[in-house]
C-alpha cells in the first residue's frame, strides 16, 4: 500500500509538505505542488479521502436530491444549486447532484453510503421522498416545506414577501389585487402554492374585497392565459402579484396583446424570481427577488450543522424576497 | 466491522436481498427495502461504497469544475449541469460540483483523490486550469475548447450554427448582417468568442460586404449598447446574429427604444440560447437553440468512456444549435 511517505520521497519533499497539499492547509509553491501531484498520480496514491471515510464513517459528501430540472430552465434554480455547492465547499464538504425521482433509485443511492446527508429540493406538501428519508435515517434538510413543520428546512418567507408586495401596490393606490399562482400538475402539489395562496388571502383581507386567484401553468402560454382570465373574469382588478416565474413574460405580453397597458391599466409585481428576469421583460418588471443563492448556502450550512452536532433543534430558516423596483407598477387607471 | 451479513440478519432477509438493494440490481418490495435501509443505518453499515473505492482505486465520482456561476443566471447553464448529472448517473457515476477558480483550491481538490475524472466548464482559449489538469494526470474532458485541438472536448459547433443563421437571414433577403458577440473581460477570453467571430467572417464572406462585429457585455445594458452602436455606426445593417444570451432582451428593447421595429427595421437571430428565453422577449426571438443538456450528457459520457478505456483517441464532439423560428426575422426594410 502506497503511503504519504512514498509520495514525499518520489516528489523529493517532506511528508509535511505532501500533507499541506493534500489537506489544503498551507501555501505550497506551484512547482512543488505540481511535483507532488505528479507523484500522487504516478504512485496511484488515492487513498486519503477514502481512508479517512473508512476511519471516520464520514465521507464529507452531501447530495442534492432533485427532480428533473432540465426541462425547467428556471432562473432561480441555478443560483440555488450554486449557492448550495458553495456553502458545502466552505464547510469542507462536496455536493453531488442526484437527479432522481424514482423511489427505487433513491433507495439504492441512500443505501450506498456515499453521502453523509441530503438536501431535498422541490419539496411537495405531501412528499413520499420525505418519508423515505426519515426511514433511511440519513440526515437531511428540506428546501421548501411539507405539511409537517417539525422537519429541518430553509424556505422563502412567502407570508412576508406577499404582504410587502401587496403593501407596495396599496402604496400606489391599488385596492383590487389579484394573485397569479402556479398550477399544480396531477401528481405534485408544491408546498409553496398553498403557502402563497394563504399569504395572499391574509394580505388582501384588510382591503375588504373578494380575492381573485388564478392558477396557470408555468409557461409563456400560461402567462397569456392569465392575462385573458384577468381581462374577462376580473375586470375590476388593477394590480397583480405573480408567483410563477415561467409565466411572467407571457402575462406582460398577453396583457399588451389585449390592448391593455402595463402599468397604465394593470400593475404587475413578480415575486420569487430574479432581477435579471425582471429586466428581460418589457416593461421591466418590479420584482421581489428570491434569495436563491442564500437559501442554497444556508441549506448546506444547516445540514452540516446537523451532521456536526452544532444544532440541537432542527434548523428552520425563512428568508423573505427583496423588492427591486422596475417599471411595471404605477397608479391604478382612473375609473 | 459490520458486514452485509449483519445487515441481513438485523433486517431478517437474505444477504442476496441486501445486495440487491445496495447495488440496485434487482427489484425489492418497498417494505423490505425500508427494513434493510433501517438496518444499514442502525448498524452504521456505510462501507460498501468506501470499501469498493479502496479495493478498486476508483470512487466512481466525477467533478464538474466551474467558475462562479451564481452571478450569471444563464438559461443554458442549468440545462448543461443537469445534463452532465444525468449522464453521469446513467453510467453509475456521481457528479460533484466544484465551484472553484482558485489554483490552490483546485490542487487541493485534485490531490484529494475524491474523483476519478473532471469535466471543465467555461474553458478559456488559454486556460491555466487545463495545464493544471494535465500536470495532475487526472483524466478530464473540456466543455468548450482551448487553442490546443488535441484535448478531449465537447462543444457547440459554432461554424455550422453561425453559417445556418446567416443562411436563414439571406433566405429572407438580408445582405448586411452584423454579429453581436460577447465582450471578454480583462482576464478571460472564452474560446467560443474567437470561434464565433471566425465562423461569422466565413459565413458572410460570400455576401461581399465588410463585417460588422460588436462586442458587448453579457447584460441588458450591453444589449442596449449594441442597439445604439448598430444604429449609430452600422446604419446599413438590416439583420443581426447575436451570440450573447445575456444581451438578448436589451438588444430587442434598445432597438425599439430608438424607434426601430423588430423585424421591420432590424431582424434578430439569437444563437446558442434556449427557446424559453426567445419566447420571453417581445417579439419572440428566432433562436438557434443550444444543445446544452445534450452537451452535458455527452461530456459525462466521453469522460466515462475514457476512464473505462472504451476510447483510444480523445473524444471530440461538436453539436450544432437547432433553428427555432420566432417572430424576429422578416424581410429587410425597403431602401
Amino acid at each position: 500500500m502506497v503511503t504519504m511517505r512514498d509520495v514525499a520521497e518520489r516528489a523529493n519533499v517532506s511528508i509535511a509538505t505532501v500533507s499541506f497539499v493534500i489537506n489544503g492547509t498551507k501555501r505550497v509553491a506551484p512547482e512543488t505542488r505540481a511535483r507532488i501531484e505528479a507523484a500522487i498520480q504516478e504512485l496511484n496514491y488515492r487513498r486519503n479521502v477514502v481512508a479517512r471515510a473508512l476511519a471516520s464513517s464520514r465521507t464529507r459528501i452531501l447530495a442534492l436530491l432533485h427532480p428533473d430540472l432540465e426541462s425547467k430552465p428556471n432562473a432561480t434554480v441555478i443560483q440555488f444549486v450554486m449557492g448550495a455547492a458553495h456553502g458545502a465547499r466552505e464547510r469542507g464538504y462536496d455536493l453531488v447532484l442526484w437527479p432522481v425521482n424514482d423511489d427505487e433509485q433513491m433507495s439504492h443511492l441512500l443505501a450506498g453510503g456515499l453521502v453523509d446527508g441530503v438536501l431535498l429540493m422541490e419539496v411537495q406538501i405531501r412528499d413520499a421522498r420525505v418519508a423515505r428519508l426519515l426511514a433511511s435515517r440519513v440526515p437531511f434538510a428540506l428546501i421548501g416545506r411539507t405539511e409537517d413543520d417539525d422537519l429541518p428546512y430553509v424556505d422563502i418567507d412567502f407570508a412576508t414577501t406577499i404582504h410587502q408586495a401587496v403593501e407596495h401596490l396599496r402604496g400606489h393606490g391599488h385596492e383590487r389585487v389579484a394573485l397569479v399562482a402556479q398550477q399544480a400538475d396531477a401528481t405534485t402539489e408544491p408546498g409553496r402554492i398553498m403557502r402563497v395562496e394563504s399569504a395572499y388571502l391574509d394580505a388582501i383581507a384588510p382591503l375588504g374585497h373578494p380575492p381573485a386567484v388564478i392558477r396557470v401553468e408555468s409557461t409563456s402560454a400560461g402567462g397569456r392565459a392569465a392575462a385573458r382570465r384577468l381581462h374577462d373574469d376580473f375586470p375590476e382588478v388593477t394590480a397583480v402579484v405573480l408567483v410563477n416565474e415561467g409565466a411572467a413574460a407571457g402575462l406582460a405580453k398577453g396583457t399588451r396583446a389585449l390592448g391593455r397597458q402595463v402599468p397604465g391599466d394593470l400593475s404587475i409585481i413578480s415575486a420569487a424570481t430574479t432581477r435579471e428576469l425582471g429586466e428581460m421583460i418589457e416593461p421591466s418588471l418590479t420584482v421581489m427577488a428570491a434569495p436563491a443563492a442564500e437559501l442554497g448556502r444556508m441549506a448546506a450550512d444547516a445540514l452540516v450543522d446537523r451532521l456536526e452536532g452544532a444544532e440541537e433543534a432542527p434548523p428552520q430558516v425563512l428568508i423573505p424576497c427583496a423588492l427591486v423596483p422596475g417599471e411595471s407598477v404605477g397608479p391604478p387607471p382612473p375609473r
